[in-house]
């Protein structure tokens, strides 16, 4: 298996004018999800890469349709005695515009210096392609040296409406050791990163009703109780003086960060001036006391309002007492919270809290779980070592605060854990014009991609 | 002068028909002064009321323009050794959309049992009318028992943006010794009400801003301070836990209620019931501690939020951190509360509790200040009388808990206090379809208002 992996090693660096050729090709196809008009070529993405799956020698290579992009699913022949890796990708992309702030075509790949300019050369397009050419050295060396199963979906970049039915009614199909899902990115080009754990998502809205009709401020203002200030009041509570979520058994669930994961955490270059940069802030807010930045980014709980309306919003004044507020608040989750759980932890402290003098009612909008993968399970060992080989230095450890509902429901439902990596650069520009692939950092990762499949062969 | 007023009370009886036909008269003119289309209408009820002035015998009767709708004046001629009373009214209405809702046209009078329906026959052209026809029995029964000036403006309903200006302009015309404002109402048909305090105003925009654009609440929340929140948290502070303003200072220029105004407030027949179903609650916030309604709704200041805005508010959800927050918030004000004091105490603790991670500023957007006239004054004594001689018991004194900035600018400007009354009742429907004027409590009304012309003059 080791001179498999030099021959691998060998074609990938001969074939990177071929290898970029196919992604310029994949990314000619405007796969925009969300753009009704391009159903035609969402349709072509999906056909082009069951085309890439049966050239490397996939067996059951299908296009499957849902309620609104198709998923393409394909898997090794003959399953031979060594783990089954489900790679996951999406073939879909973010709409291109405002168009007139591109240098180049959105969907002309265009190489600039070290960087190919185009939609979906990072996010993520360059990272399946990159998995793929991986592959495609591994077979070309001699065979496989894992099993492998294909995952991919349309529908990324709209939320993902189809995806976790698919996977329930095809969890058998799906069956794996371990997913790989490239879909992330890098700190910068010389710190390699694994992302072990995402944030789940609890989205409510409360609504407030007092008095039937809005009211005259003076004439009622201080015997009817104003639903605004009620509101204010009931937000306010939600947090402690030392910036802890006080909804009841808020806490119960999380897993709890250990001093070596501290350690860990604490390796990464993203210090308050990072975050503060970032986020168009000239302080950070201190938060949850006793937690590092990127604790609370990505290892803690959090609950946010997203959105608040009550009464007179527009110019001037107008001297109402109003009938009605609403706030939508958002809860970020960790291991092992689950939404469920925080709505009626939610509910539990309204039914507590609202006064007597105030209707309410509490919606849940959406969820999604939190997930929190083994850093020391045989994939993320795997993917460790590939990293380390190409960058010679170990990768960071990473927590990222979004969610990615995706890695969570495979937990949930096929039961295994996720290697996140993916080779995009912080400053990619994705979702937002003249996106770009740094392709250095690219072949490197095609190259850690070899290493990790033999790695995994490796166990 | 005991002959006179019998004689006048007599005119005033044979004349009902007659004072109900010049009532119609003024009824007919459209006068809505915030429709544009009807600025002729305007200026000829103006003209009808200078005609009116002058019917009774005024001098220097004129029509006053200002930015918007005109204010007539007129006086008595050849003053004698006697108080000046000024009269204040309003020729100017609501206007009467929704048309479909009105029985008959809003524009014709239309008397239908004891009852006159008609856009503005309760606010104000009943009392205006009651008033002139009072005056002319008294002269019909010899001379006017009193000094009189008059002041009619035509931007009540529009908030009175001119009247301040004019009446600093016109400040020593208008030099009296009582102004008598017949634009308010009695609690019932057989319950005389005389209103001796208002509240003043001042109303805010409070604007927070956060980070420089709406961030994701996953990568943000916890390191970010959420300007929602923190606007939530400034509001619930503004109220202790015995309901009372934490503003600094805002206590400190309020009138205290004495233990026999206490009294003669408990005496009214409004009791929560009765502010349930107006607000159309279930139940009355209990607001300050240690005050009844009543005296929480006319006698004590407070503070109300009128309207709430930030980040995400249409259908669904968005996981959106936002950058900007903003409350509106009015005050209302009792004496001697001045709204410039508010607003340096609003500043004051927004200073101390404005987190420094948020920038932040104060709108004010208008004030007005409270007014409370002596219940034992001259003018007082002479409405309380007139009332109990006619209705055969003493009036209630009653605070409203909203503002009529005339009346605290008379007497800021004027050094004058205003005799509030009016025999308009709380069904009459004003601001709203089907207005109408109970004809027995009016002519009653007439009656009392010859009293009081007496009764001024007697002292």
């Amino acid at each position: 298996m080791a001179d498999n992996r030099s021959r691998a090693l060998e074609y990938a660096h001969q074939n990177r004018t071929q290898f970029l050729d196919t992604l310029k090709e994949f990314i000619r196809i405007p796969s925009i999800s969300t753009d009704t008009t391009l159903k035609a070529d969402m349709t072509r993405a999906a056909e082009w890469l069951a085309g890439q799956l049966r050239s490397l020698g996939m067996v059951n290579v299908g296009i499957h349709p849902t309620a609104l992009h198709p998923v393409v699913l394909g898997e090794s022949p003959n399953p031979k005695d060594a783990p089954t890796v489900l790679i996951y990708g999406h073939y879909d992309v973010q709409p291109a515009d405002p168009l007139e702030l591109w240098t180049s075509e959105p969907f002309h790949p265009e190489q600039r210096g070290d960087n190919l300019y185009s939609r979906g050369s990072s996010d993520m397009k360059g990272q399946i392609v990159a998995t793929l050419k991986a592959l495609e050295a591994c077979q070309a060396a001699g065979e496989m040296p894992v099993n492998l199963k294909f995952i991919f979906e349309g529908e990324e970049e709209i939320g993902s409406p189809n995806l976790k039915s698919f996977l329930e009614k095809n969890k058998d199909r799906l069956t794996c050791d371990l997913v790989l899902n490239p879909d992330t990115s890098m700190i910068d080009s010389e710190t390699p990163t694994v992302i072990y754990a995402l944030r789940g998502l609890g989205y409510f809205e409360i609504r407030l009703y007092g008095p039937d009709h809005d009211l005259h401020s003076g004439m009622f203002g201080g015997i009817v109780h104003n639903p605004a200030q009620v509101l204010c009041e009931l937000i306010a509570g939600m947090h402690d003086d030392y910036g802890r979520v006080t909804l009841p058994g808020f806490y119960d669930k999380v897993v709890p960060l250990e001093e070596e994961e501290r350690k860990e955490l604490a390796r990464l270059p993203l210090g308050n001036g990072y975050y503060q940069q970032q986020a168009g802030v000239l302080k950070l807010w201190e938060g949850e006391q006793g937690y590092t930045p990127i604790e609370r980014v990505g290892a803690r709980p959090t609950l946010d309002v997203n959105g608040l309306f009550s009464g007179f919003t527009s110019e001037g004044s107008k001297t109402v007492l109003p009938a009605y507020a609403m706030a939508k608040i958002s809860t970020r989750l960790v291991a092992n919270q689950r939404p469920e759980d925080i709505h009626k932890s939610l509910l539990q402290y309204l039914q507590a809290n609202v006064p007597d003098t105030i209707r309410w009612e509490l919606i849940l909008h959406s969820g999604g779980l939190p997930s929190l993968s083994s850093r020391v399970s045989p994939g993320a060992k795997a993917i460790s070592q590939a990293l380390k080989t190409v960058w010679g230095q170990a990768p960071l450890y990473k927590r990222e605060g979004g969610s990615v509902p995706v890695v969570a429901d495979m937990q949930d439902i096929l039961g295994v854990d996720s290697v996140l990596t993916g080779f995009g650069l912080p400053d990619d520009n994705i979702h937002a014009p003249n996106e770009k692939l740094h392709l250095p950092t690219w072949y490197r990762g095609i190259d850690a991609l070899v290493h990790f499949f033999y790695n995994v062969a490796e166990g």
